[in-house]
């Protein structure tokens, strides 16, 4: 009898893990819709907005954006959107929704559940942190850096984070829709903490909102 | 009769001037053309390119270049194509040819001669920048920074010239003609001084020219 409770415990927690699991876990569609502007048209377009009207971002429009980002172009040799320093792919992409912060997964073009909850506030004492349906944020992880010395590591980063950056602009630059604005007057340590970072730095984040044209 | 003849020369010289002048100015048509590609095949298309066949660029293509690079997009209020902090607009894009080193006026979207002759090959070791027809050269200008600290001026300086060779990416990727990469591993003492950076920074250097997709 204890034997067939046990199994039982454990097969309910197993089902229990499992649920959670993929409650966690948001599998993005391939980046087919979104940004169609032409690249010298989404140019003279790209300004930067710190007013965001009201509307969710569309989960086609985000699975582009993100993959955009930092997306993997060539999957087969993981290669990218945007090009990093020696390929070390060290910036990381962080997606604040009302419902929680996910971290981007290139390889798999997937979300992945860091923190339940409506973190947005926290990022920025800017009033539109709060206004954007979401805000990502990038961060460098250092441990993808350890054969740079550190003011090569320090260069790269920021120029690779730039790279990422532009990317976010172009997407907007690029639809009809959105807005956004690269904000470095960010509260590092508090996202640091939210986001359990060991060795790396908070570099900038973005606001990604619909806008008035 | 004296008067006459220092009435002449003084019409020569004039006259001398400004041909010498208007041989160092490059004026670049509007960017019109090139860089027609969709933002989000642009993204799927980006990667670096290190090798290069012959052929110049057109020069209309070269206009939109720069243009995309760090040129006005909004020219009543002098803002650009990429972002900088605090809108400083600190990098500078120079442009070596095999006739000579020009600098790239955003506010008049015209190439300035700075010094003449075939330096390409100054740039780096890599062979590339010889074999390419033109090699971009972004600068941070820091006198345009003198209200950041030290460490922010760096970190934004970097990022900022992300953003500007993201577009020169972009540029290329949008396009069926031409390739680029980043390089960080360039000559900056030589550059430097050929350029006459006072209070400055070499950033990175891209080769541009025709690749076989």
């Amino acid at each position: 009898m204890l034997k067939r409770i046990l199994t039982f415990s454990l097969f309910v927690m197993l089902v229990s893990l499992q649920s959670q699991a993929q409650d966690k876990t948001i599998q993005l569609i391939d980046p087919v819709t979104g940004a169609d502007n032409p690249v010298r048209i989404a140019c003279e377009l790209r300004r930067s907005y710190r007013s965001f009207t009201e509307g969710e971002i569309r989960q086609d429009h985000l699975a582009t954006l993100v993959w955009m980002a930092c997306g993997e172009n060539r999957p087969d040799e993981h290669k990218r959107t945007v090009p990093s320093a020696r390929n070390a792919q060290e910036i990381e992409l962080y997606v604040f929704t009302k419902d929680g912060v996910y971290k981007y997964i290139p390889g798999k073009h997937l979300l992945n559940l860091v923190t339940p909850g409506d973190h947005r506030a926290k990022i920025s004492q800017q009033e539109f942190f709060a206004q954007a349906p979401i805000a990502l944020v990038l961060v460098a992880n250092y441990d993808k850096m350890k054969d740079f010395d550190a003011a090569s590591r320090d260069f790269y980063a920021a120029v690779d984070c730039g790279y990422v950056s532009q990317n976010i602009y172009m997407f907007c630059a690029a639809s009809d829709l959105y807005g956004t604005v690269a904000c470095g007057a960010i509260n590092r340590d508090a996202i640091s903490t939210l986001l359990k970072i060991k060795n790396g730095k908070v570099m900038l984040a973005h606001p990604v909102g619909h806008v008035q044209h």
